[in-house]
């Protein structure tokens, strides 16, 4: 099963667009967790069986795990979610970015070790840092394309020659990267005209969008402005909105409840369009 | 004692440009060393104590302890440097690129978890997604500018305006991410004409100039482009040639070689220009 057909399946099974992020900060977690065994393993279990049914992908960031020495935690939230919900693929954001015999590596760490269905990627080395995660076919690459944050603007809307740079990358993605139909883009929910943008040049491909919720993205305009024809083709993030719902022990009823609200506001919105 | 200051002063008491990459690849280590316990820190202690009075700075690749659950022997690996050759820089070669919050999940790990001297970043997101790194003003940020793969051409070599795109990523270093002087580029070794470009730009910023040895940059091109006036100002590295000059039980001492020779060769360039 390819990432590109479990992800199709995801969106019809669970009539859902909504991808869960999974960024622990043991800071913000229920009490009675944070003093247990495999804190970030247990919260991420509670909050994806409280979940599964509601959602198209899981996206473990990297860096929430990296920064605290959990990388063993990660490897089970990923290795628990392969098991019980086995039909949910699992995007590891990592945005690696690096020289070919190097990215081989991080294709390695991604697709063997931590047995992701899809990984993001940053396209700032160009064609041969990204072929070593384009290779495996049966896996989805997410490259950035056009990010939420400010900062965003710095490089990505520069203008190389009449079109801008994140609009080259979404070219190079529907022209060259996609061979094997396993590319996807990642176009931040804070600039929903981007958004539109992106899918005239891409097609059909999937595109990861973070910046709903916390980061102030408006749901209408994304579902509008990004979906495909047949009203998919949106894997919408959001993470802590969900995660952090409530900070008591109904931290995961409360996750599913704002899961399911994120879900029906999406779904509300690409009926109207 | 900060990034900038242990380096330039190992510049000078070591007579050294030459930065070691621990890029570590169990399969070509020798065979004594394969089946102890945590191989890889072995090896790069080995590779250490017999380079440390040979180099500026040891750039582990954080790709090749990812790829084999090796995070723990590279928090060794970089605690043993601190403590054995306290004067030698440690940078992560981890090239991390994320949205603020996330980003600074990365800093953490860099400059908490794994206490490197400096960090290699990714400018693909702009300014916010610099700034938590940036702002540990004793460590160092070395921002990717123009890499030494082919594929570096497809975003980095585009036309922003009348110059490059990495141009542009050398003007936005020089002018608003080095407020607390501690930023550096990446600039390839395959690629001198940019290398002169970069450093007309950045002044006497520091340049990681990986790419001589495998991937066969010229040492006596990178030394006349890129040397500041002073004779200094660069991070020449090499990691394979090194670490892999002999297969056999002398491979320490064969990676001193290694080092000692392309010290020399640096430094013969570098009093010639």
């Amino acid at each position: 099963m390819t990432f590109m057909n479990k992800l199709r399946a995801a969106w019809k099974r669970n009539d859902s667009l909504v991808c869960v992020g999974l960024d622990p900060e043991p800071e913000r977690f229920p009490a009675h967790l944070k003093d247990g065994p495999a804190p970030i393993f247990q919260f991420n279990k509670a909050i994806i069986d409280a979940t599964a049914h509601l959602v198209c992908a899981y996206k473990p960031q990297f860096a929430h795990y990296a920064a605290c020495d959990a990388e063993h935690q990660l490897e089970r939230t990923i290795e628990y979610i392969r098991q019980k919900h086995p039909d949910i693929p699992v995007i590891l954001d990592s945005k690696r970015g690096d020289v070919g015999n190097t990215a081989a590596r991080y294709a390695v760490e991604a697709f063997e070790r931590y047995e992701a269905d899809a990984v993001t990627v940053n396209p700032y080395l160009g064609t041969d840092s990204l072929e070593p995660f384009l290779k495996y076919a049966d896996r989805g690459v997410v490259v950035l394309c056009r990010t939420s944050n400010p900062g965003a603007r710095d490089l990505q809307d520069l203008d190389v020659g009449g079109r801008t740079l994140y609009q080259k990358v979404a070219e190079m993605a529907a022209e060259r990267w996609n061979a094997n139909g396993n590319c996807a883009l990642v176009v931040g929910a804070t600039y929903p005209k981007e958004l539109a943008e992106v899918r005239a040049i891409v097609g059909d491909m999937p595109l990861l969008v973070p910046g709903v919720g916390a980061q102030g993205g408006d749901v209408e305009a994304v579902v509008k402005n990004g979906q495909t024809r047949d009203g998919t083709g949106l894997m919408i993030s959001s993470s802590r909105s969900i995660l952090y719902a409530s900070r008591g022990e109904d931290f995961a009823s409360a996750a599913r409840a704002a899961a399911q609200a994120l879900r029906d506001q999406i779904n509300t919105s690409r009926h109207r369009h």
